[in-house]
């Protein structure tokens, strides 16, 4: 068995105090005092971020991460745009299929806010195609597309989409390390203003800086020492053509479907087993299409269904989804978000979620999406 | 076992009149063709990339592969300076561990040459810890820093230093696909201007545009088809702190210690044993510490012993280094690097290295150094 069992997360917002080093020093210190293992007990940590060398000229992390730990142990950063965490996270589990008794830390970090909007806006459509890029397609352009091509095929409007940010925000209230800790209505959606035609203020998730970490092992001894475990049933990742004018559909994100249809498939598991789940929420649509492509919602029906407010806590429906806060109301700190999605299904499923427990969940599911859908990460943990 | 059975590179150099995205595709499409495999029997990639994010807002590459192969497979980027080719090898190696019956693709890839000097010194820089940034310590200007208190303490002088890049251009010039194929001589590298005392041009790597790539199979079909293969003995990482200023000497990478006594244990090989090593000779001081690091030489032996040219090609000498003409003649198209190194190392096993073939090489090594140390990667592989 492969656990995870123990998370950290800094606070996740406009962190202006914090440097990306300090956000990383203080996950590590953070999972090392929680876990209450000895650093001379990790083996390797897969680190993922993914703006580091554009924003500030800082890549190499590993080694900086040697340097805080004052270790020799491999470390990897990987890079999948903002599914960076995600991938790590799956490498994490890749690598102790192989080294049986060992113990990591998988850890993401991402430091936004210093750089100015017209910076990170540029930064963060490295994500996209060069073609894109030219022509000038911001990521909200490229979602933007996808959100409109969605409402025009299954006959939806924008207060549609509005349903999925005022159920992610009300998550958020119950989770202290939130990005925005308050509560909007379906009008405040609709009212706030546009950022890429349908796709409002509102419907966007924020820029963020974040850490957040988690101890994966295979070590009996260290599973048997952990207060609560959760054990990784599977993990994929797909990919799929980095520009939008190369799919074959607009209205799925094929790496989602692929990457699901194997964990599903690895795990033994039907997706109606599942109880709560992390999707990548980057805008409002991206959620939509995430509860379709895994196979929650049938294709084309998620417009009607996010307005049922059935995947929201206290809501009694079978499935709950983004108790975070998601990536529009917990934050989007790249890097970190993939493994805040793992840490977010950790505490449910051993519950240690506080206010937003859910109750009894056996089976929870982490999805995570770089750039328009290029990669996907599909994790799948139960207790 | 697993094993590497194919191996293909674009030429190193200057190279004009090629983007990114068309040493990415050459690198494809020779590895596919030169292997005689289908893209559908490739099961995963790991592409090593240092600069695409810094240099031309190029991320998430990992897309970019499989939007050229139209392939939904997982692809892996991942970053570690200039050990990125040597990272994704070594994760490449631990994916197959774990996955019996597969074949991957590891290729890396670096595109330098568009950036202007100013431009690519700085991202090069993104390699070393921000405090070394800050106070101006340019990548030529650490290493020239190691070179001075390895020259004091071990009382050598420049021309001991020069010895390697003669040896390494002399290789270049039987090396067809080198960015240097000419000859030079210790008085030209004493003639040449200083670019961070004690070190000159002719002691450093060039500014190279490049893509390597080599199949990994521990599918035994796949090994019986192969004309000619080498099996991986061992592959390990170590880290160091990523600042000078936190390592305990300066007359050692303990990276470089660290992962080749790990390397060296798991192969049950002795220094002694290799035959054929490719080494990161980023700048000449950096051959010499390597030598002594990983064992071959004695500590402090290595400028005198560099001045014996017993590891040229034709030295009768037990161990020849850098027949492809290492980083400096070769040419240092960073994330290719490590690729191209293990590349190397097969041709020379498998007897496919031509006008440079060492005879009868059993044993042979690849080491690989991110930033100033704070990385390496040993790997050893044997016919």
């Amino acid at each position: 068995m492969i656990a995870v069992t123990t998370y950290y997360t800094t606070c996740f917002g406009e962190l202006w105090e914090k440097s990306f080093s300090d956000l990383i020093r203080e996950a590590l210190e953070g999972i090392l005092a929680q876990s209450k293992l000895d650093k001379k007990e990790i083996s390797a940590i897969f680190f993922g971020n993914m703006l580091g060398g554009i924003v500030e000229n800082n890549l190499h992390t590993g080694a900086n991460i040697a340097e805080i730990l004052d270790l020799h142990i491999p470390i990897f950063r990987t890079e999948a745009a903002c599914a960076s965490g995600g991938v790590a996270f799956h490498l994490g589990y890749q690598y102790l299929q192989s080294n049986p008794g060992k113990t990591i830390i998988v850890i993401g970090a991402e430091k936004m806010n210093d750089a100015s909007p017209e910076k990170i806006t540029t930064a963060l459509s490295s994500a996209a195609s060069q073609e894109e890029q030219e022509v000038g397609l911001t990521f909200p352009g490229l979602y933007g597309m996808l959100a409109q091509y969605y409402l025009h095929t299954y006959h939806y409007t924008e207060k549609h989409l509005a349903a999925i940010p005022v159920k992610n925000h009300y998550h958020a209230t119950l989770n202290e390390k939130a990005h925005f800790k308050r509560a909007i209505t379906i009008e405040q959606v609709l009212a706030s203003p546009y950022v890429a035609t349908p796709l409002k203020v509102l419907d966007s998730s924020p820029i963020s800086d974040g850490a957040a970490a988690v101890i994966l092992t295979n070590d009996p001894k260290v599973i048997k020492k952990a207060r609560a475990y959760a054990s990784i049933l599977a993990s994929e990742v797909a990919t799929d053509s980095i520009s939008l004018m190369n799919r074959k559909r607009l209205d799925t994100l094929e790496a989602t479907t692929v990457a699901s249809g194997k964990a599903f498939a690895h795990a033994r598991l039907k997706p109606q087993a599942i109880q709560i789940a992390e999707l990548h929420d980057c805008f409002s649509i991206a959620e939509i299409l995430a509860m379709e492509d895994i196979g929650f919602w049938k294709k084309g029906s998620g417009g009607r269904r996010a307005t049922e407010f059935s995947t929201q806590f206290g809501s009694g429906g079978p499935l709950i989804t983004n108790t975070s806060g998601g990536l529009k109301a917990a934050g989007h700190p790249v890097g970190a978000t993939g493994i805040k999605q793992i840490g977010e299904v950790y505490l449910q499923l051993t519950q240690q979620a506080g206010k937003r427990q859910v109750k009894s969940a056996q089976y929870g599911l982490a999805h995570n999406v770089g750039g328009s859908g290029g990669t996907a990460v599909i994790s799948v943990l139960g207790v």
